[in-house]
């Protein structure tokens, strides 16, 4: 992400406003973010995920401060809009960030921080009372503006390359283990600086959404789901295409068929205004005339952005209607125990135009060798 | 990791008995373990790092159940030990395990475990106190049996093999992240699922000890610090070896050598029974002639097994001594900011027949093109 500004300052600083902002709202006397985006689209610099506290406390009324071990003290970014406070390995940080949030009675706190920091905080801070910061942060990175959607959609098309790509490659006769490394090899060579995950679940396996790519041989006739993302310049990408090794049955291609169509009317369904809840219920009718709305046991989609999952979430429950800005999924799937499982999966943003697809490769069902 | 057990039960159910003597003598109720290595300590299965909350409850006196997302319970193993109760997409997971943990009053709760979870069940079980659960599974995971310290040997050989590789490569001309990569390939190529770092600080951006692989173009006389890790089946590598482009200065290699005689000095202390504390002072002492303790600016080391970073830490201010079957890293660095930066780091256990250095790659300065 390049740090760019307007006339109000830099792209943090004018973030930073807009969480002060809500924190007067929401009468929240400050907050703390360690590992996890929020730090991130505030200063430009991600938390290490390890056991020295890395921790931002914003102030409502007051100045940014970062406390980092003096260690990582010099992977900060000079643009990052707040004072750095190194801690030596001999102190004890938890002391140092009690004392910059001392008097705040209201505190939201980092949704993914380590819970020992939360438990050590609390402790030291026992007048406060401690909320997650999803509350505040969720609905100011759920709306991104055109520079993180162009972000995004740098990141969906070079996914989209990798899946064109593969396209050409052979799937018979090697293990999903190795197929997911030449995802993972290729989301690299388009771009992406960290790769997030390369499902590869064939035949049966492909049943387990989450399936972790094994040592499993593909063979003749298998389907095959791969689901991979990973993130470029901060921005993550995800997509789900569904392979098959020689011709499909004609269940296969009956079934798909069904599944593409309820993704595209989904997609089409994704409109400013629409309830997230709907987009999910829109597949879920498509499904139920071929009786397959009962083998669709997850929600549609999640939001998108430095997170591979945020705000908004497309389920049902979820009521708030969709808004110029919000990126998302649109990914319903089948699954069929110990038969195989289908998925297909987009990014859509919802803008005043209508829903934006950001990937553009062949949604067809690929036939591989 | 092959679960292995004895006349008692497999390894995890002999583990899950450990815990739950554990909790006896610290007066804790239960613990609730999400993220992190004490669940797949505990079960085999690890939990995935997102939104939808994966949470094992082990009350001290009852039956272990997990708690998993719907569309995630065909990953979770059949030899977990414990009971799985999948929830799906409209449920709230936070009552589930409420209700299984209803009437614990202490409750211990896995560090990693992500604040907004732990906030919650805070909220649902208010007569609950919480304290963190690596104060329970620490100890036990900090000393390996043999089944484990034979992994962490085979993932020291893998990254050892690399290393070696690595000095016949060249490494002028090259950026950083190129040359990361190459780390970061190799490893995966010697037998690990999943690279944890790959750090190559060359010239100044070695003087930043958690430097991220940058463009920086490496040149002619730059020293590189290469500190790379990765996990083979659940255990961790993590190894750093120090390269010069060209023939090192009269300075580069009187500061080397004086850093590799502290190492070796650190290595050789850590028998068992010494205090942590003490096998990270005498490298300190070992570079005050040299003038150099001033610029080891972090720790001597850290434990690792299941992660990378794990008790025991070897820092100042740790009194504990060392015991049979801790496995943690001696790592002392010097560093020099705006010129370089070194390290040299091997994976030790310590054993009753004394230090079991489990790198053997070559520990000198590798001139390289």
């Amino acid at each position: 992400m390049t740090p760019q500004g307007d006339a109000n300052g830099t792209v943090f600083e004018v973030r930073q406003a807009r969480v002060r902002a809500a924190l007067e709202l929401a009468g929240i006397d400050a907050v703390l973010l360690s590992v996890g985006a929020d730090l991130p689209y505030l200063t430009g610099y991600e938390a290490m995920p390890l056991e020295r506290l890395t921790i931002l406390v914003l102030p409502r009324d007051g100045e940014a401060v970062l406390v980092v071990p003096e260690l990582e003290a010099p992977r900060v970014p000079d643009h990052g809009a707040c004072t750095i406070v190194p801690w030596s390995e001999t102190v004890d940080p938890i002391g140092i960030v009690a004392g910059l949030a001392a008097g705040a009675t209201t505190i939201a706190i980092g949704d993914l921080t380590w819970t020992r920091f939360t438990l050590a905080l609390q402790a030291a801070l026992p007048d406060a009372s401690f909320s997650p910061a999803n509350a505040v942060t969720g609905p100011l990175r759920a709306v991104k503006d055109a520079d993180e959607i162009a972000a995004l959609r740098a990141a969906a098309h070079a996914v989209d390359a990798v899946a064109v790509e593969m396209r050409a490659r052979p799937f018979g006769g090697r293990t999903e283990a190795d197929v997911s490394r030449e995802f993972v090899d290729r989301m690299l060579e388009h771009g992406h600086q960290r790769t997030n995950f390369a499902i590869v679940g064939s035949g049966p396996n492909g049943a387990s959404p989450h399936h972790d790519a094994s040592d499993r041989v593909i063979r003749d006739g298998d389907v095959i789901v791969c689901d991979f993302g990973a993130t470029m310049h901060g921005y993550c990408s995800d997509t789900t295409r569904m392979f098959v090794v020689g011709d499909p049955s004609d269940e296969i291609a009956d079934t798909y068929a069904a599944l593409a169509d309820a993704q595209e009317l989904a997609v089409r369904a994704a409109t400013v205004g629409t309830p997230c809840e709907e987009v999910d219920a829109v597949a879920r009718r498509a499904l139920e005339p071929h009786g397959l709305a009962g083998a669709f046991i997850h929600r549609i989609g999640h939001g998108i952005g430095l997170e591979a999952h945020e705000d908004p979430y497309i389920v049902a429950g979820n009521s708030q209607p969709l808004v110029a800005g919000h990126a998302f999924s649109i990914e319903p799937g089948v699954y069929f125990p110990g038969r195989f499982g289908m998925r297909l999966e987009d990014i859509v943003v919802a803008t005043d135009a209508g829903p934006d697809r950001l990937n553009r490769s062949p949604r067809d069902l690929a036939v591989v060798g």
